[in-house]
């Protein structure tokens, strides 16, 4: 877009007006309300649509826009999302706005963000392939490292939606049991182990009826906008916990996601292709090749100040669209708020992998920082910075923001 | 309690002034109130806290009982809990009362019932050892057939919030992905393999702060009370998708709730030493003997109109102070609203099994019900309803009210 802002927007910056994310802001312990950002600033939506600039907008859209955080504006379904991109849009690049709505941005560095929805329920997929099969090779070295069902469906399961924090949050390691493999009984102590998964999370704005599914082509009627996640994961806890019925305390104690929700709309440019698939796929999980739900994010994981990992979103082997259907085909609700994540996004390089599981091989090939520090898994004091960006209209990029979050000392 | 109310109670009903209910009810489409059962009626709290008889209501706690839900009520903690059961206790055993209250008894026939409380996060437990001894019998016949961390920890799993409903909903057969053992490729299309699973829920009133572990012996400042769960699976969906991560769309598409929430308080009597440990356990498991919390209630499961079941939940390995123990251990936080539920109630006898998997043996013993016909798993038009009662105090019972649920048939 080579549409100009009158707001101030670094050369270069990825949160120019191709992006406009949503998110939610309080300015020293004020009331938290909805923002979006250009460039470094938050512009206050409630304030500027109550000044002229605000002519225009349906007022429904007007009034979500004015609430604490982005679940009215989630629940006014696509029509609504497009009317307030449009209006956004509008304020910021009309010059006759720049009078009312300037004086309503705020430098991000004096606004504290919030999590900025209130998410219903969360599922994590698991839809790398090459990160399931790296897991796979690690933990069950003498079987294929795919299971049968990986390429029949999009593996997944829930998470704790209570532990959903936004970014910037600390992480206290957490604490559980643990079974070495020469213990005779289980131990109990803070994780060894602590890892992140580097992964996309897709939120959910329109709701479903129970008993209805979604078809794969329905995404962005449902899906308001993505978000980075850390799926935070204690290895040590989930290796013991996890078999028959998956994850649990290994995973619930946090999850990350980025304080700017990125609309759906501004990754037009960023769809592509997925990898080509190598299995007939049930009908309700097939593509239209037409309109592809691949994404071409970039990830990039940084440890301590160093880049560890690129991982590329492109090559996920499942699309949110896939798992939207899956997710409902067996009757399932969607609900407004309702979160579900890609699973740990790894590309096929070694400085591709999304997880330190992987990047250090179990543990066993350590990653060496910037400082000259070696690292396998997480330690105490150690901050994790995911971001993100995509191709947006006509050479530009567009923003994810970030997800960071430090490791506190255990407590136990 | 040989304390009499003037309210109308059938001569042994589990329904006295020692049981005391929460529910929320509507009247002919009019708005959602919360009320008390007495007998086989319900007492509208808000209309009879506005009258003289509420006089002595604490104003936070009356304000509570106001709402359309409970989950105002469950905010209150343990002391409003107590004094909200106190005065109702009062005004329906304080003759003077009945001139006020009385006029807002309500015949259960004619009201509607509803979710009763906002579920936050919902976790599935699988806690009793007959069960999981049964499950693993009849999926791993040549192992072990508990598994070696399942005497060592409550497993768990989170289960979808968003699909839990209240009892009387219908649930459509659903439909998914299962994979014959002899078929080469799954096939999509309704379950043949539809299950009950007959569990007691627990429901989280008090939250508690992201990374600080609650203690066993908080359950009581924490959990409210307790609903019937029929947590419905779908035994070939749940076949073919679980490894690794567990269940989910086998699981996702219902879970029924009990209308009711039978207070904790109310199940003083039914405080019974769970079964002996067979291995120690780590401190933050360990029981207090002389506050023991397991629960002395005796499930029905009946099948269109035949009782093909009585699981006695005293018969759990874990308790819900474990349960609740283990679930925060890892600094997760409880939300007011959370539901945790126990897993599948089966004791050692056949006709204790709370499944229809145990009950025909995976399919391979058929159920004969009272009509004639042989069930090995449900069939569309197929009713199930799970009730329980439980010691009160002077050799009353307490009624736990009843998780009903029809089958209707696919959509696809």
């Amino acid at each position: 877009m080579s549409v100009t802002t009158w707001a101030p927007v670094p050369h270069g910056s990825p949160f120019g007006v191709q992006t406009l994310p949503y998110g939610v802001f309080s300015v020293w312990g004020g009331p938290r309300r909805t923002g979006v950002r250009i460039g470094d600033h938050v512009l206050d939506l409630a304030a500027v649509a109550g000044t002229p600039a605000g002519d225009g907008l349906p007022a429904d859209v007007g009034a979500a826009l004015a609430g604490p955080s982005l679940d009215a504006l989630l629940a006014q379904g696509r029509d609504g999302w497009a009317a307030a991109r449009r209006w956004v849009t509008d304020v910021l690049t009309d010059p006759g706005a720049q009078t009312w709505a300037s004086e309503h941005l705020r430098p991000l560095t004096d606004v504290r963000l919030h999590l900025p929805f209130t998410v219903a329920d969360y599922v994590d997929f698991y839809s790398s392939e090459h990160h399931a099969a790296n897991v796979g090779r690690l933990f069950r070295p003498d079987a294929e490292p795919l299971l049968p069902n990986w390429k029949r469906l999009p593996v997944g399961y829930h998470g704790r939606a209570g532990t959903v924090v936004v970014s910037g949050t600390d992480v206290v390691r957490p604490c559980g049991q643990v079974k070495p493999a020469d213990a005779p009984e289980p131990q109990f102590g803070p994780s060894r182990r602590l890892d992140i998964e580097a992964e996309v999370g897709f939120v959910v704005g329109t709701p479903s009826p129970l008993g209805e599914p979604v078809p794969a082509s329905a995404l962005p009627d449902h899906v308001f906008g993505v978000v980075l996640v850390n799926d935070w994961s204690a290895r040590d806890i989930q290796a013991w916990e996890y078999v028959p019925l998956g994850p649990f305390l290994g995973k619930s104690f946090a999850t990350s996601v980025s304080a700017w929700v990125t609309p759906l709309e501004a990754l037009e440019a960023a769809r592509v292709p997925p990898p080509p698939r190598t299995h007939e796929l049930l009908p309700y999980l097939r593509d239209d090749p037409d309109q592809p739900w691949g994404l071409d994010l970039d990830l990039e994981v940084v440890w301590n100040g160093t880049v560890v990992a690129r991982p590329p979103f492109a090559s996920m082997y499942w699309t949110a669209a896939q798992q939207l259907a899956h997710l409902t085909v067996n009757g399932a609700t969607l609900r407004t708020g309702d979160l579900f994540a890609s699973g740990t996004v790894s590309g096929p390089q070694r400085d591709q992998r999304g997880s330190f599981l992987e990047l250090s091989w179990g543990g066993q090939d350590p990653v060496r920082l910037a400082d000259g520090s070696l690292r396998t898994f997480l330690e105490d004091g150690d901050e994790v910075v995911i971001t993100a960006t995509a191709p947006g209209p006509e050479g530009t990029r567009v923003g994810l923001g970030e997800v960071r979050g430090r490791i506190l000392p255990p407590r136990c």
